[in-house]
């Protein structure tokens, strides 16, 4: 009798190149995706077109060409270091403009160094920074205190329309459309030309109070679980992981209400957070994330979106025709050495 | 300046009484849901009726009568005792009754005692059970090596309409229809008669191979991370876990592909593997899950609907108007003690 643990490592055999030195986060889906890639004619044409014989998510991202990946401006990479490693997060300035320079400015004077982890909660977030019962509360230095939310950006009709946006053709119950927005997971109205980022696994945001605007920066969190969709436009969302999701994912949950931790000791101490650009190119982590608007990526997503289509022998039964935005995971890989 | 931690820690003293004694798993949702419910006349407007004034989910949850909820009978309730501690999990018998029922008899002959957690891939599964690469597999006694799949049921038109189903309104990508079989999540198609199971966080499923015919429960799964909704009509649901998954969750991911762990000494050991009926009843865990067909829970869910309605002080900004069928929680509690 075979085994699904059989078929998985069979599957994982695929695409385990593209998951060399990253985490299994960023390869989850890759891992997943075993099953062919046969677009559909009334989505992807480009895609179908270039697709001749059923290739899976992994076989079509091992496959991309160089220039179906871009490597993220160091301002916008934030190292998280922690005991057990390092998290590697990718800010979302066309999303949260002023809350990312303001997170810049608090790791540049060292804010979040000897902070902590102090919240953990089962299939939702960890968060960090901000220790919040400390009395008086660390001084945040030249950062604001204070921001207007950026819960969602409404442009002009025409920075709307140049605005990145690869959008999906599958639906959403919570936006009227979603896709990447600058390569991140987002959904937008362009009845109201707004746009907004989608809190996916992985996804990054500023923790805040009641108020709107009560939120700067200084207490950060990573969503660990279920998308929690319902908080998209009701919270700023500054950015991703890139690599290192189990390192979070696996932290103890705390004991407290809502997974915070009842003593210190039990927190994750934030060794050190720093901004790629501020590192020595050699000691950056060389990550590359693969472009939304790559054919590359538009022929990833179909895998995902038909797995086992053209494939009788395949795992998959019954390709869903549709994918979820959370259950699209935008490729990363280590820069390959040439 | 408030922040989300302090939010966190005001919304959680509203509810933390039905969470005594239970995992932040079960308790999540009601923890995030601290807004009003205010039930749209298109839905539930017996729900409408019966809530004059705006109340979270936590509220409803917490006031629930007790015909609002349900004992599981114990001959699907099944404990996983690992080193650190029980998970529960019930069976799904009307979803798939010959797994469930080859799954009793796997745990009757002590097939799991002694066997292991063997794979735990980040933001996808934890897997357990039949070892594989040990050569030969441990026998299965008298349980059946081979089973027809129960990927999804379909019924006779009189048998579907009289399969109990609580369906939501909220629109869906995956199914026709979704809700709640039996009291778990599923999916529906009316055109054909069937329904199945849906992967939500915590659903447990039957590994198999490639075959369709391949799973017989001696390999199960749960989901620790966002939805795989992908794999429903793919493979076997049996049952979902109502206590205990962040005894699962937290586990080390596996360093082999797909989350395999590389050596025996990294496995989690079962140390027992039990059906509730068959212990004494004073060693039972006294959980009781809330009725899918109650009013309580169609006004909770309602809750998640549209967080922060009528409650312009509260947390939320904008309710969503929707909720995703992975982000209803079905509430669970310890039998209260009279």
């Amino acid at each position: 009798m075979l085994t699904y643990l059989r078929f998985a490592q069979n599957a994982a055999s695929r695409i385990v190149g593209i998951c060399l030195g990253l985490t299994l986060t960023v390869c989850a889906v890759p891992l997943l995706a075993q099953t062919p890639a046969q677009p559909p004619a009334q989505t992807q044409p480009a895609a179908a077109a270039s697709t001749s014989t059923p290739r899976s998510f992994g076989d079509i991202v091992a496959a991309a060409p160089a220039d179906a990946w871009r490597t993220p401006d160091p301002q916008n990479v934030v190292y998280l270091d922690i005991p057990t490693g390092r998290v590697v997060i990718e800010l979302a300035p066309n999303l949260a403009p002023e809350h990312v320079a303001n997170i810049r400015t608090l790791i540049r004077e060292k804010y979040f160094d000897g902070l902590a982890i102090v919240r953990s909660q089962d299939n939702y977030v960890v968060q960090w920074g901000d220790p919040v019962d400390k009395v008086p509360r660390k001084p945040i230095g030249s950062a604001k205190p204070s921001l207007a939310p950026e819960f969602e950006r409404t442009l002009s009709a025409e920075a709307f329309k140049r605005f990145a946006f690869d959008a999906l053709p599958d639906r959403d119950g919570y936006a009227a459309e979603v896709g990447f927005a600058s390569g991140f997971h987002a959904g937008r109205d362009p009845k109201t030309n707004t746009v907004w980022g989608a809190h996916c696994y992985g996804v990054v945001g500023v923790g805040r109070g009641n108020e709107s605007t009560s939120g700067n920066g200084a207490s950060l969190y990573a969503i660990i679980g279920h998308a929690p969709r319902h908080l998209d436009r009701n919270i700023t969302v500054v950015g991703r992981v890139l690599q290192g999701m189990p390192l979070l994912s696996i932290l103890p949950r705390g004991t407290r209400p809502l997974g915070f931790y009842a003593t210190p000791a039990e927190t994750t101490p934030l060794r050190a957070v720093s901004l790629a650009a501020d590192l020595p190119a050699s000691e950056r982590v060389p990550v590359e994330v693969m472009r939304t608007d790559s054919p590359s990526f538009t022929q990833a997503v179909e895998a995902l979106r038909n797995r086992g289509a053209g494939d009788p022998n395949g795992w998959f039964k019954r390709p869903a025709g549709y994918v979820e935005l959370c259950n699209v995971s935008i490729p990363v890989r280590l820069k390959p050495t040439k």
